[in-house]
């Protein structure tokens, strides 16, 4: 079969949050058995993304809340907040976007030695996050 | 076959608009009649994108531009201004993306309750935009 | 076999930089012989992005680089530039992201006119850059 998909569940306890999720999707790409394909991770939140960077230092996910925060200020008379007070959170959602797709080469994911796949919460806490590991091989 | 590739042809009517083609990209996935894979959404222009956010409230996309526009502003000294006067939808362009992909579980786009694709134009009004849609299974 | 990876090395010469690597990704699809497919572009390094734009200004790319300098600017007080002086640069790349998946159809990569593929540098000058190009058919 040469699709297989795994769903995650998540919860986040801050409006704004990085998670550390590389070991569950290592997981999902080991239970596949792929030696050779790609994997998509993918979060099916209007208000939640999925990018990678370096964990090594907890503080670059916090200065990439930060970062994003400058870039799209809460409140900045956003049309959608009249409705359901969580514009900016779509904003960012948009912008760094709901999926990342990463090489499997030699029966593993190819990430960087300073790469982990953040799932980033830009409207928590949130008591189920969902994320979908797509392998294909 | 493994792929399946479709066409899709747009026309936009602003200079900076949001174009919901979801639609299009599930009657896509039908056809291909795929039970399990991801789909990949791509746009061939370099003063466009495909991202993914809520549509149920309109006005996220509106302020989805407007965030951009102050991020990225027109006319800031921009060198490629001075070629073609649109350096501020090329930098949108690159900044957002011109491709997402999405799984596919039980034939279905597994699109969240509030995802829907967006086709995001940053230099119309456009007679012919193209959207290629690529189904793997 | 549905999966071919091919592993590209970079040098790059300044702290900021766009490499424009179309024609090694293009090489890259026609030695794997896919007629209909995908391609991954994908760089393992968390001070480094890929992105897709038009290169026929090479301006373009400048504007993009002084695009990302404005939004996320040296040295503003970012948390991990007390590890490691560099965290505008992991914030850049976590933003543009680390990889692009573009079509494959009739054989050729499904690029537009005016796209061209583009390594992106946050953190140069660096000796050995990678990129991953893995294309599925």
């Amino acid at each position: 079969m040469p699709f297989r998909h795994k769903n995650l569940t998540l919860r986040t306890t801050a409006k704004n949050q990085i998670l550390d999720i590389t070991e569950e999707v290592r997981t999902c790409v080991r239970e596949a058995g792929a030696e050779s394909g790609v994997c998509t991770v993918y979060t099916p939140h209007a208000t939640a993304a999925i990018t990678i960077n370096e964990n090594a230092d907890p503080n670059v996910g916090t200065d990439f809340l930060r970062a994003l925060a400058m870039a799209v200020p809460e409140h900045e008379d956003w049309l959608h907040d009249r409705v359901d007070d969580n514009a900016a959170a779509h904003i960012k959602s948009a912008l760094v976007g709901p999926s990342e797709t990463i090489p499997i080469q030699d029966g593993k994911l190819a990430l960087g030695t300073w790469q982990n796949v953040f799932f980033c919460e830009f409207d928590g806490p949130r008591s189920t996050r969902r994320v979908i590991v797509s392998v294909s091989s």
